[in-house]
């Protein structure tokens, strides 16, 4: 589920869709949301299903199902898993938006045979997610891996939203950072898709944009680097369409700032999985909810 | 095994030490280092032990069990674990010594019956370790939770040692930081004891630098309450003497830089072992080791 569409599938033990339905969400209230969540998982319902997952925008508290805060739909403080279980009759499971991209990676994309991953979604905002000694880590209460919020330049730019913090990734490294830098230095019709092109046709002005963006991404996969070791680094998300433009600044500025070889550790590759990524992973969250519900 | 001293002790399944040695550790050369470790061990082996654990100031290989790189050890290059165990016949655990602080605190002190804990050692430099979903993170080689060196300012000071980096949390809010501060501002003397000491008797400008040290290890923290929604901090390490002068303006710090809501569910709390902490890890260390050696 997204600010704009809720994309549902049925996904198989190996991460195949075998079936795919979009709706535009429908976001005036809670309960034109719940319908139009009902609408689709009931058009899925037409061959038999063994459970539900449901990736959010949101914060969650995992032990009570409960939506602790989301920023783009009206969710905030309903009982999610028990509403959507109780009304289907079938177990479910609901995680961070960027918990089931990473997921879905891990499974099924770029991430298939790691154990220690982290991933980095840029869109509008920096989504995050780590898989960690083999499994999905979502922190004590499940609200964690919010890696856009980590603060790269303390004291620097507002972050955005809901989030009073200065200097976090977020405010630097997001499509809506890019946006904002291009409409700044290249003109008020800039959007981070146009500046992507601008780069791509040879625009010095676009490629300066987007070498320091990459730069300062860079700084923040250096630290994630000297935090998690990690055998892999993914980043996905529609402003990862920037490719080599930014991931080239950011791979140097990795290096420079991780311990002594520790760089050498970590590949960093683009998503395989696109926008399915987090319908896929959502799959995944529903095998761990059937596997959950199955123990006594 | 640090770079002034050799701590060892016996220690229980508990985290009860039976009994403890300690001597200077010998730097002049890798053999003379080794003498010295055979030596405190062999003093111990009076009762039957079962196996041994070791926390070095290094970055380690689990997989081979060789130290990647050492700073202030002539360790570097070493198949240490294997060394160990030829020696002494006996299953050996080798970890780096932050991971080590905080098994201990996480088995025997202030993280007690939590499940996911982050704690950082201000030292002469800033260690960190990870307890996440019920057992320590090392990374994927085990070279992971050098949580000192998280960039919290973009292009700030540089890192110390044979850290290329700039902006490092090390640089900021580390006894040696703390002390290169004190000698620029308050003189040639000073040292990060002295510091404390300055501001506990009332002296506005020691107070000052101090917060602004709390300030910046508050940034990081922020940091980590937003990527692991942590239950519990844990700050340790012989410059946490400083307590309330620097924890004081890092909640405060933590606080604005956390997501909504977030902080509120992580506690920050002073270690409780002292410096006992790491000998009374590396004995979980040595009781990991034998129940890897009792599996086939």
């Amino acid at each position: 589920m997204g600010g704009t569409k809720i994309l549902a599938g049925i996904i198989d033990a190996d991460g195949n869709v075998l079936e795919k339905v979009q709706i535009a969400s429908p976001t005036t209230s809670a309960d034109a949301l719940l319908a139009g969540v009902d609408q689709v998982v009931t058009e899925l319902l037409s061959v038999e299903i063994a459970a539900i997952g449901i990736g959010i925008p949101a914060s969650i508290d995992q032990r009570s199902g409960v939506v602790l805060s989301s920023v783009n739909l009206p969710l905030q403080g309903l009982h999610f898993r028990q509403r959507m279980s109780k009304r289907f009759e079938l177990p479910v499971g609901i995680d961070n938006d960027a918990n089931v991209a990473v997921i879905g990676e891990w499974k099924a994309g770029a991430g298939r045979g790691t154990s220690d991953l982290v991933m980095l979604t840029l869109g509008t905002g920096v989504g995050g997610g780590l898989i960690l000694n083999g499994k999905p880590y979502r922190g004590s209460v499940g609200a964690g891996a919010e890696l856009g919020h980590m603060v790269i330049h303390r004291d620097g730019l507002p972050c955005y939203g809901n989030c009073s913090g200065h200097g976090h990734l977020e405010a630097y490294a997001s499509g809506h950072a890019a946006a904002l830098s291009a409409r700044e230095h290249l003109g008020p019709d800039m959007d981070s898709r146009k500046l992507v092109e601008r780069g791509a046709s040879g625009d010095d002005r676009a490629l300066g944009l987007l070498y320091r963006i990459g730069d300062c991404l860079g700084s923040a996969l250096g630290s994630l680097v000297n935090i998690f070791n990690p055998e892999l680094m993914i980043i996905g998300g529609g402003f990862a369409a920037a490719g080599e433009f930014i991931l080239a600044p950011a791979r140097e500025r990795m290096i420079a700032e991780s311990l002594d070889g520790l760089a050498d550790l970590t590949r960093v590759v683009m998503a395989e999985l696109g926008s399915d990524a987090g319908m896929i992973g959502a799959g995944f969250v529903a095998f761990e909810a059937l596997d959950t519900a199955a123990t006594p």
